[in-house]
């Protein structure tokens, strides 16, 4: 596996063009913060990955994790890395000040997520999770709690994750049924088997936070009755010191496909008989209602993932293809073997994942600062308009770039030929780590319906008006932008119309029929996906455009941005419309095969 | 991994409807065969790999494979699967009765090909190599060596290679370095390395044929230098005894991303310095034109993995889909947790696995079929013009079915949903086992460059030409088809014009420019794979249709090829139109990006 470049000149692009990150820096709450802070923020936290993070990769893929009598070994690289991580104080950047954080924008934390996926997914697994726990203990947990647990896990002396799943409860949550017994003392046992629990057990940190959903008694049936528990591996002290060992306990890993270094844990709570010890969060029955409010960060971190395995499949193979030498390039001198890179066939599969990791780039970033404009614009209106805006932008930021993550990293693959297939070689890792994104924190399925069921019709479309209308205007703009922008305007306008198309029958048809609907929410989800990718490429390529016109910046980068603007709208746009007859077709056909005659 | 179940009826369906077997028994030398022997033949053949090959996939997958001293260690379970293979004697199916084969039309060994590889990829690896060695020598070695090598190769009892890969020389075959010194008695001493072996060593067999390829002294570099060898594990006596080993070893296994019960090897031929008896095939430096000769069928192999990990994957979620139940589908009762089935988005997954399974085997079992018929028509026009179809199917063959194997097994995963991302469920398997297809036996990209920069223009592009003219024979055929094929006709029609479109365009600018056409080269394979497994489909459900019109038939089977036809037609076909733009753009903006700046 080759080193990893964080790419820091595509991300201040980015968050400068498509995030405008100092309109960012000028809302209440950041004012300690400009984009020079960030820039040094940015090259520090680039020095850290590519030194620290990024070579536990691959020898914690092949090290890999194992439990014996519930404890939980992870590859011996990761512990360095996670205590350096603790020292250079990462995990505060964008928490609150008033527990240690760092308070920057959540946009950074976003760049954040992509820096530490992109240099080890499976490593970056604990912070991620740490930082969801955060996100709903600072929401929705009272003071008390917050003093006791907020600060070790802002340093991440303390880890944290997310208890939702059970065997007959994963897309289903509301099918769970771990049980939550109230104590004179104000506290519950809980009792229950919990599966696929990320980071669930390991020996990192002094201690894990783990939240965890369960039913307390005679509770509502289905998500009604969910609620939302604290359960520390270690009992805290009023002093803050650790105590007993909860009652839980890790009986096994499961053996996954990919991010063989992340412990994915079975976690059996009341494992002795007694109960595990767990604090309820806020108000009984609200834990899904909770859980919801913090998804759209999760989902958008989810959707980093997609971004993340795409740039270092993409560093990889890039690096490769300069380097390996096969058959003769059309033009070369006689007898001479040509990098393959001088192929045209290598340079499309490379120029497509250099589209598409800047197209989701610019979804990502866009996406998360518009949740940061949605939590601290003065205008109450404006807070409105922002937290839609992101309710629309997040199961496409979630589903598109995860599913595109993984057809990219097969790309990798493909572009090392017979070595790609080769363990070693490290192309393979980033395809078989990607894979659960697009399944875990909600499947693409999932986000699709959310999109047309939710999203699609909120506010009586209005939301997506809006999106639609901005895109209109960026056409616009192309107009004056001269000949080398003319397909990116004509393939732009002609996705947007079929768009707008789809969009329509989905709203009227779905209405009568609902399974009308959800039968073409997939596709609408990649024709979304894909215009948005397209249309925000052409933000960026015209940003570029003009600080080449203006001399400033480093043009041979720029002018890479308006060529994979061009090639984006003119050869992967087309997708858009290719949707249409899936979005529209109805549930007909699919209903029409019995459910039992799909194979033989 | 659930049981595997031959699906006999898909498979008679095509050889009857696509492959117009009949007309297939009726060539010059299978007059011993009809519909019925191969009815017969299928049957037992399903029962055995059922009973005998499905049951060592996952179990072979766990073990993998492992090497020491140069010996090399398969799964336990390998071993009774292939003895029970040499015992009931499949190997010999379509191999030549002069040497103890069954003297069945190739057609049939696409099947059994499709079967095996199905039941187990891996496994079916060392039955498949050896048929492209039986191939390579029946139609190249002399009688002497026939007689030496083809009946226990046909047995089983031995087991064949291709040796062609080396460090440096993968695709870029010219390029490899292997000696062949002709020694006085007219055998030759080889000495190199080859690297990718499958099945290059095993104890499975008593004896391995290597066919390796190397250069005499003072050939002419590149392709043209190259001679073919026979390289035997254990030299053959005159009496067909097994003598001395032969100076070659096994030094390593590769770590592979899947087929791990398949070992690949590294082998050093004349390892202890004396150098690997070898024996040279045909003539000297015809080596590879000898491959080329075996390619047709050997790529058409490949392009049938893609099919059988589909089909696999496709029996496996379906099981699946009918058991899991997670939330409630529309329409159903309150408070019911319905089979995933149920939801229209599943059923999306299943029923786009279930019409690509459908497209890949109509385009597989043509392809074979046309290749019996341009080995064994009576008429050398017939012939030839057969030969022309089949080189024009085969890189779309083996290209497109290998992608969308990919692709099929990846929406495998997905319904199972986190199950899926766990080893032992073993719909991840399928995918790992899938992705080397793309790859080997020339990278998709080469066929693609192979479809746009021979096969197009061949005869004037008068082979394709009379393709396109067979599509809108069918199409013509839809007019009369009633309501329900309307938009199967709509579809068509539409993604024929898009192939003329991108045709043309190549044909045209390919001329002045080659490197417009190779840029263009892979997605306008996947325009034509995608249109002619649309036509086939439509063909298929022509047929289909036919036969509920004459109550023949079981109805719910038929019906489902109509209905897999449509929704292809409708919601797979836009893709052809949607890579009109790839294909056309020329290679401008690939080589715009300087070859050092598509990665940070």
């Amino acid at each position: 596996m080759s080193d990893y470049r964080p790419p820091l000149e595509d991300i201040r692009l980015v968050l400068e063009e498509i995030s405008d990150i100092s309109a960012i820096c000028g809302l209440p709450g950041y004012e300690h913060v400009d984009s020079e802070t960030i820039d040094g923020v940015l090259d520090e936290l680039a020095r850290f990955v590519a030194e620290v993070v990024a070579p536990v990769n691959q020898v914690g893929d092949q090290e890999g994790c194992s439990v014996a009598d519930g404890v939980v070994t992870t590859p011996e690289a990761f512990h360095t890395a996670w205590d350096k991580f603790v020292e250079a104080g990462w995990g505060a950047i964008s928490q609150d000040p008033n527990y240690g954080g760092g308070g920057f924008p959540g946009v950074v934390q976003t760049v954040m997520t992509e820096l530490l996926a992109t240099a080890s997914r499976a490593w970056s697994m604990g912070p991620m999770l740490t930082v969801g726990a955060l996100d709903a203990l600072h929401a929705f947990a009272d003071e008390g709690q917050k003093e006791v647990y907020l600060p070790k896990m802002i340093t991440a002396e303390w880890s944290g994750t997310m208890n939702l799943t059970e065997p007959q409860a994963g897309s289903d949550v509301g099918a769970l049924t771990t049980r939550a017994l109230p104590q004179d003392d104000g506290s519950y046992l809980i009792f229950g088997t919990k599966i696929f629990i990320t980071f669930g057990e390991h020996e990192l940190t002094e201690n894990i936070i783990q939240l965890v959903l369960a039913r307390t008694p005679e509770s509502p049936p289905g998500t009604k009755g969910i609620s939302l528990f604290i359960v520390p591996k270690y009992l805290v002290g009023d002093d803050g010191s650790l105590g007993a060992r909860n009652d839980y306990r890790c009986l096994s890993l499961e053996h996954k496909l990919g991010l063989h270094a992340s412990p994915t844990c079975v976690l059996s709570y009341g494992d002795s008989g007694d109960g595990a010890v767990g604090f309820l969060i806020g108000e009984e029955h609200q834990g899904m209602r909770y859980m919801f409010k913090m998804m759209n960060n999760a989902r958008l971190g989810v959707g980093v993932e997609g971004l993340a395995v795409t740039e270092r499949a993409l560093q990889q193979a890039a690096d490769y293809a300069l380097e390996r030498r096969q058959g003769r390039a059309i033009g070369a001198p006689a007898g001479e073997q040509s990098p393959i890179v001088e192929h045209a066939d290598v340079r499309r599969m490379l120029l497509t994942m250099r589209a598409y990791t800047d197209a989701m780039r610019c979804l990502l970033y866009l996406n998360a600062a518009t949740i940061d404009v949605a939590n601290r614009h003065p205008d109450p209106g404006a807070r409105q308009a922002a937290s839609d805006r992101a309710e629309l932008l997040t199961p496409i930021s979630k589903a598109w770039c995860t599913d595109v993550g993984v057809e990219m990293s097969s790309l990798g693959i493909q572009i090392h030929g017979g070595y790609g297939y080769i363990e070693e070689t490290g192309a393979a890792q980033h395809w078989r780590d990607s894979r659960i994104s697009p399944i875990y924190e909600g499947t693409n399925g999932i986000q699709a319906m959310d999109l047309v069921g939710r999203k699609l019709t909120m506010n009586g479309g209005s939301v997506m008006a809006e999106l639609l209308a901005e895109i209109t205007s960026t056409i616009n703009d192309l107009v004056e932008a001269g000949d080398g922008f003319t397909s990116i305007r004509e393939g732009l306008a002609d996705a947007l119309d079929a768009m707008q198309e789809g969009g329509v029958w989905l709203a009227a048809n779905g209405l009568a029929n609902p399974v009308d609907a959800m039968a073409g929410a997939t596709p609408f989800l990649r024709m979304f996906g894909q215009l948005v990718g397209g249309w925000l490429m052409a933000r960026l390529a015209l940003g570029a455009q003009r600080r080449i016109d203006a001399g400033e910046g480093e043009t041979t980068h720029l002018a890479t941005k308006v060529v994979a603007a061009r090639f984006y709208a003119e050869q992967l746009l087309p997708i858009v419309r290719a949707q249409l007859g899936a979005v529209t077709a109805g549930g007909r056909d699919l209903f029409e095969v019995p459910a039992d005659a799909f194979s033989a």
